[in-house]
This record gives C-alpha cells, structure tokens and sequence, in this order.
C-alpha cells in the first residue's frame, strides 16, 4: 500500500533511490533513463499526505547554479506547507551528469551543474545538454505515470538560474503552468555575464537564438496569464551584476503583464532568503493549483 | 545598528565569521578561541527579530555524529517558528577540530565529530575534547556577553549524539536549562555500542565514570523538574541497538519524572524526521523561556 501510489507499473525504469517519511508524506529520490538526455537522470519528489488517496497538483522547483535534485529538499524548508495545501514538489537536477566533455567541470557556471534549462545547439553540448525539453517535456511524463499526481495541475518555481528556467518555461509554455514565481532569477540573460557564457557556449554566437531563453525578451512577446511573483533580496551579491529584475519588470509592464517584484533590505542570495518567503510562493501556486 | 546587538565589547574575541538574513532575523557564524577546548571553535546562532529590541531566550541544540554547527541551522528549518516565538537558536560544533591526534579522523564515531559531549579523561583526548564543559559552562557565558539575549532563560534540546548530551546536560544542570527534549537519542549510552565505544576511548575502562553521561543512569538519581519530550521514529535505522528509548522511560517512570516518549511510524533518523516535530518541540520550550 505505502508503494502503490509512488510507482506504477506504466514507469517501469524509475528507480526508487532513497524516501523519507517527512510531514506526513514522503520526500523520495529518483533515477530514470531520460530520453530527452540520453543518460540517467535523478530527481525528487515529496509527495503529500493526500497522495495517498487522490492526485495531487505538481509544483516544480528549478534549483540554481551548482545545485542538485537534493538543495531544495533540504534547505528550502518547503515539505511542511506542501504537505498542509496537498501539493507535489518536484526537483530536477541542474544539467546532465556523467559526461565526460572536456572542460565540463572546470567552471561553476557552464557545464556540470549549470544546465541554463536550454537545449544546446553547439557541439559537444548538443547531445546531452537537453534541459529545456528535459524538464517541459519529459519529466512531466515521468511524473505523471510514475507518482499519484494530477498532470492537468502543473505549476512551476526557482531561484536563480533556476528562477531563469521557471520564467522561460512557463512563459512559453502558459497553458502547462498554472502560475510560476522565482527568488532572485536570473532575468535577461542575455544582458548578463552568466547567461553570456552559458548562452555563447551551449547556443553559439548567433544572439538570435538567445531570446528564446530570456525571459525579458520573451515576456514582451507573449504575456504569460497570471501575475507573476519575484522576490529579490537586496544585499544579493549578483543582484547588481547579473540578475536585473528592473529589466524583466519593465518589460512586463511595457505589455501589461502582471508582475509583483518585492525587494527585501538585507537579504542575500542563499536558501535563508528563500526559506523565508517560501510559504509565500508556496500558498499563491496553490491557490491557482487547487482553483 | 544593525551590528549592535550582535557583538559587544565584552566578548571582543569573537569572529563573525558569516551572517544571513533570515526570517526578520539573523543566522551567524561565529568562531573564538576556548578557554575549554584550547582551541578555536565555531558555532551557530540564529537571532530573532525579537532581539533587536530586547534579550532573548536561548536554545541551544546540540547535533549529531559527523555533524556541525551549520547542520541544523541547513536542515531543520527551525528558525520560522524561532522568529515568531522570539527564541535565539545556538548549534555548537560537535566536537573539538584542528587536533592532530592519530585516529582522530578514522571513524565517523569517534573522534572528530564525535565529541560526545563529555569532558575526557583518557590521553590524548583530555586536552581537547572538553565538550561537556564547553556546552554547560563556557559557551554560555560567550552566548550571554556577545549576543542580545538572556542568560536566565535558556534550554537545551538535540539530536541522537546530541539527544544524549541534551539529556545528559539538562540532568546534571536542572537549575540551568528550563526545559530539555530530544529527537531519537542516545538514551543510555552505557549499553550501547556507540556509547561503549566512545565512553572507553574518552573516559576509560572504569564504567562508574561512565555514569555521570548515562542520562537513564542520570534519571534515576536526579530527576529534572518538568517534562521531557522524546520523538522518535520507528524506522530509525539504529533504534534497537544503539538509541534504547524505552530503557530512559523505564527508568524515569520508576522516579516519577514525567516523560512523553512519542514513536513515529515510519519515520527515520534524518532530518526530514526532525523538521517534521520541530514545531512541537520549540513551542514547548518557548512555554517554558517566556513564562
């Protein structure tokens, strides 16, 4: 009984790594084969009490630069709310893994651990470096056959380059998402260090193909449907440099999209931040979740 | 201002070694050179909004094996509820480090991360490993000098390890600790491995001096003047052979101390165990700091 609504016999090749019992639910870890990446890929899901007897809405959270499938389980402290509102948590690791590209462990923020949640172009990224259609496209799949959920209820988060992904995606993909939010994203990458490097590297220098993956050139083009909520701290450390909230808000407002940017004196960059406003985010995916 | 409370004159050997805003308050870093130890040691404390303005209550939570003063402060996801209930949260580190005794670092139980939170009387140990006096005595005092809060208003809780040093501490100490709980202790250290192992290599082959850091031997003989909460999960890994909970039970219904003893389902020895009865345990210690 306590494993028939982790696993169904339609996900044959997930593989159970390790679940915890946590607020009533159960915080797991994964392992599948993916498709779209061509190697295994792990991530976690916390599934709520109400799992047990119904599906339940999916919240995905997109983790940052150097982060795995494991930073938000731990230090987010978000299990507790999503287990009282009855939604999923689902966290993808950051890029491939178990590559051996030259090079693709010499920096932070390009290669292991630094996917940009975009589908490389460039060689030799191109084959494995599939984290836009990864995390759109497959897990959702995944999820769905693999966990008591609801796939028609999806809404996605993050922080960071994660806050970058969480906007990207749900701006082009509005009526996958319900709602999205992010802690300190990275929001023009394409006016950024960061998302120069990363972009350049895994897309090439034809800056066409950037906009694809900024969401402020995105959101000037297609509005997403809901008010979308950004928190940024302003003792950040990259604040300044490569995040530019100001930017995406302006753009936002350009179009008439709705955009609650709240900047918080003294708070930095770290999970202390975001732990903070958690229930925040959490409590606003699940009114639009559970309407 | 922002700095005044944190740091005065009166503890000038102090090092702040990180602070991140956190919850309207603060979660620091801190290092100094103890008087106990001999050595310089780190720890944790989270500073509630509360503190701005007034002296706080203290907490302190002394973690487990392999674990140090930033663990519980990652994964606990206590300081939410620390802030609403004015509460300051200390985590020492859990044993001396900077030693270069021989075999200090081949056990994960023994040893570095391993203090056990006793003062020990066998070479080489003795010179260092001084944790029992160091968390009762001096790191009180550093707390009291340095911080915004109330040396007459402080308990004590932990984990595992740490359980057993909370227990132990509150025992020998009733005067000085309000309150104590733990989560999935080490109840009676004298009849387990990880306790024999430790308690020979600290204190020696004469077990009456075992005694003193036996908390059901402890219990006995000096009951605590409230009730102590325990939780602890039913799938704990080292529940039958190394945490014994019902031999502290046993022994403190013999005496008449109040014990609530709560067993857990499913629940392991993690942190998704402890994070998920954190409320309860800091709701009755902060009954006991404000009243």
């Amino acid at each position: 009984m306590a494993q028939s609504y982790v696993q169904t016999a339609a996900a044959p090749a997930l593989e159970t790594l390790s679940r915890h019992r946590c607020f009533g639910g159960w915080q797991g870890y994964y392992r599948h084969q993916s498709r779209e990446i061509g190697l295994p890929m792990r991530f976690g899901v916390y599934l709520p009490p109400q799992a047990e007897t119904e599906r339940v809405p999916v919240l995905t959270y997109l983790a940052g630069l150097t982060c795995n499938e494991e930073t938000f389980a731990i230090k987010a402290g978000a299990q507790r709310l999503a287990s009282e509102l009855g939604i999923a948590l689902v966290t993808p690791d950051t890029s491939p893994r178990g590559t051996d590209f030259p090079g693709q462990a010499d920096n932070w923020d390009f290669g292991i651990g630094a996917g940009f949640y975009v589908d490389a172009t460039e060689q030799p990224w191109a084959k494995h470096w599939r984290m836009y259609s990864y995390i759109n496209h497959e897990l959702p799949e995944v999820i769905a056959n693999g966990f008591s959920v609801d796939p028609e209820r999806q809404s996605i988060f993050g922080h960071s380059m994660g806050g970058h992904g969480a906007l990207v995606s749900a701006l082009r993909n509005p009526k996958r998402y319900r709602s999205v939010s992010a802690f300190a994203p990275i929001c023009a990458p394409t006016q950024c260090p960061w998302g120069n490097k990363a972009f350049s590297g895994y897309l090439g220098s034809d800056k066409a193909s950037w906009r694809a993956y900024d969401a402020t050139e995105l959101v000037q083009n297609q509005p997403f449907h809901s008010e979308i909520l950004i928190d940024q701290g302003l003792d950040d450390e990259f604040l300044t440099e490569q995040l530019h909230p100001n930017l995406f808000e302006k753009a936002a407002v350009k179009v008439g999209q709705p955009v609650e940017l709240r900047l918080h004196p003294g708070y930095s960059h770290n999970y202390y931040f975001i732990q903070t406003f958690m229930a925040d985010h959490l409590k606003r995916h699940a009114a639009a979740l559970h309407r």
